[in-house]
């Protein structure tokens, strides 16, 4: 008999059907046995009358939470079945894995009559565990819910023509200028591991396939222990040519992320919400744009904010960037002078910008930061494309030495582009409020490489 | 005014009109000029009376092969006209980048009466200015049909209701027994890189996620110098719970691969044969079947092609695997018997296979090989998700320390499964006839870390 997914049995009133999957719970009382077996799709009560039932009676004390199961059986219509209304009478359990007793519990158990509560295990046993941990509806949700956010954001680039590369990580040299860079032994030498695609990216503007995305990890060997920052994430890269300024590039994303958003909200808009407790709001296009200057000006006419001023003795002018402080404050900003999640921010000052980033005549980088809720999810620009003030932007930095292989591809043409990243772990964390190491498939730290 | 591409300019007879692209000719006469601009979609002939146009006569000295211009004019049909039969009249040119002398020759250029042939630069010479090389119709077609492969299998999967997921590649114990893994200096300590997302994507069956996919980088440190190997390339690496046998497998597998050329051939088919010469072919499923004995036996009779048997000296039984020549010689042998590129090839020997395959009663893997035009695309194989013989399998090739790791993740219920690897370059390779070093964005290799 194949094996059909929960969702699709509990509709299936009176038929048999085989379903799969965890054992969610166990009661075994005197007369009658009850199971819930859940799959990815759903979980399903099984309904056990132990007196007619004594070969799956012998079963029973073999099963222990989340050992998988296999379950044949008739749907029946119940109304004294919280589940679903449905369950599932059974004629043969097969036992596919029995399940040793699990090492972390993934939630809070409160106190029962016979049992003292049991508090949730820190979030690093927990990923210590990775694998049982990810079985909550929580997690998978969060996993179903990213697959469609990133396909939905591909989607929208792959009808605009845009072409998917995979440039190497492995790299010859140190890519933007040698700081936070793991070193590989590379045979008898030595590579690297690539901080973005951002070069590589470019080069395919030189290559004239004029749109191109990529999505696959970057690594950053920072020495970090905040909540935000891992070794190891899945960028999400884009590059166009053509442009006539950096608006195009924000506009590109604006309209990618509304699309994406929208087909969230519409799929999983309602499960985000019960499980989450989070709103899925669709953005309205255009986002609201306001530069570092009139970011400051707003946080202190609108919210009474004020903020020390940049560190003019390191040649850093006042108010250059946005301090983390006034990023966050931009959520509530945002939300009360456009009812907006979204805000680009422009205007940055040279010294905090990449040296590739193209400059107007007064020398202001032509580039943007995306906020989301407060937290920056994107640096986008128009590239500087033309040879010769590239590599004097590079030798301003002191790193014309290191990313002289970078400097060659706009030696033999090379049209006008710009382009974003953005971290599709860092989405999904803002999308649904869970910290970025739960976020994550397999969260890599400075002190954390298993499993 | 917007730019537009070149495919839509030509269908606008009579119009004005700002195309950009690289500069593919140029040819300066007495009174008449040509240009040839070329962008990702197409070609279009930029014919300048040169009396009538003193400001663009100017800039014609500065123009140079590669050169990057936008041309802004009027679209005029002319029968005289080879390229579409449409020329571009222009009334202004903005030079966006001017190329210096191209260091390399992508194709040979035949003696003519002023000049002498041209030899095409070396593949290496190439790979040095690999973005000037993947300037040509052939590599841009490549990465379309690329996109639109790797898309139309992944698409095939999410309508499968499959998670992607993104597993780490810094991993903290060589995954599958230490040989050929590249090394990472981490912090105070070492870290490897993955030679594939196997174990992990295993993992997330342990999770309950049932069907799952990765599209990403792997990693292999093999001092190999043949044509068929990098050091990186992207694998497509896939998963899924609750099979009845590895048959379920190969049944997803041909129905991706069906789908996905289906695609290709729609788009592209033409292009393909026109630039490649080579037929994309829609496989008929199934795909056939063999053992691999059943192949050695009819290699001999329908070919007459006979192979030196095992090392039994070594425990390696006769005819336990396919050798490379055989392998070679299944694309004639299943053109003849089948009419068919694809031979699944299954009863390998369980010396030849991962310790992580599930076998039969009598110790045969329960797995198989995917040839596609005499080459192996794939290994699939049901797993062993059962601790104790996974354990004891580890054992035998004694490497049950290195995998300490993974087998904990059989110990807390697991369901059956299964699932396969493949590399879209080497898809891609075979689809186009092309050899791997040039199907690769940018190829790694023992002697190749740049650009």
């Amino acid at each position: 008999m194949k094996r059909i997914t929960i969702e699709n049995a509990i509709k299936k009133h009176g038929k048999k059907v085989k379903v799969s999957g965890f054992l969610e719970n166990i009661r075994d009382g005197k007369s009658m046995a009850f199971l819930v077996v859940k799959d990815i799709t759903g979980k399903i009560q099984v309904t056990i009358e132990k007196e007619k039932l004594p070969k799956i009676c012998e079963q029973l004390p073999l099963l222990t939470p989340d050992s998988v199961v296999s379950v044949m059986g008739k749907i029946l219509k119940s109304d004294f079945v919280k589940l679903n209304g449905v369950e599932l009478l059974p004629s043969e359990i097969i036992i596919e894995s029995v399940a040793d007793a699990l090492p972390i519990n993934r939630k809070e158990i409160p106190a029962s009559k016979n049992k003292q509560a049991l508090e949730r295990s820190s979030i690093d046993q927990r990923l210590d565990y990775r694998w049982i941990d990810l079985r909550t509806d929580e997690n998978q949700l969060m996993f179903k819910v990213q697959t469609l956010l990133t396909n939905a954001m591909r989607e929208f680039l792959t009808k605009e023509n845009f072409i998917e590369i995979h440039s190497p990580k492995l790299i010859g040299a140190a890519s933007e200028g040698g700081a936070d860079v793991f070193s590989v032994d590379y045979f008898d030498g030595k590579a690297f591991l690539a901080q973005s695609p951002q070069f590589y990216k470019q080069m395919a503007m030189a290559s004239g396939f004029e749109r191109v995305f990529e999505i696959g990890p970057v690594f950053r060997a920072e020495k970090s222990y905040t909540n935000r920052h891992a070794t190891e994430f899945t960028g999400f890269d884009i590059e166009m040519s053509y442009i006539s300024s950096f608006r195009d590039v924000m506009e590109l994303q604006q309209n990618q992320l509304a699309y994406a958003l929208k087909k969230v909200k519409e799929k999983y808009g309602e499960e985000i919400g019960k499980l989450f407790g989070m709103e899925v709001v669709v953005p309205k296009v255009p986002f609201p744009v306001m530069t570092v200057k009139e970011v400051y000006e707003a946080l202190e006419k609108e919210l009474g904010l004020t903020f020390p001023v940049g560190d003019a003795a390191h040649g850093i002018p006042q108010r250059a960037d946005l301090c983390a402080e006034a990023e966050r404050a931009t959520a509530e900003l945002t939300q009360k002078l456009f009812n907006h999640e979204f805000l680009f921010v422009t205007d940055f000052d040279k010294e905090k910008r990449a040296f590739y980033h193209m400059r107007d005549d007064m020398g202001v980088p032509l580039g943007y930061d995306l906020l989301w809720k407060g937290c920056e999810i994107t640096t986008g620009a128009q590239r500087e494309h033309r040879y010769e003030q590239l590599k004097k932007q590079a030798e301003e930095k002191g790193i014309e030495k290191d990313v002289n292989f970078y400097l060659e591809f706009f030696r033999y043409g090379c049209p006008p582009h710009g382009g974003y990243g953005t971290g599709i772990d860092r989405l999904t964390m803002l999308l649904l409020g869970v910290p970025i190491k739960e976020v994550m498939y397999l969260f890599r730290g400075v002190n954390r490489l298993t499993p």
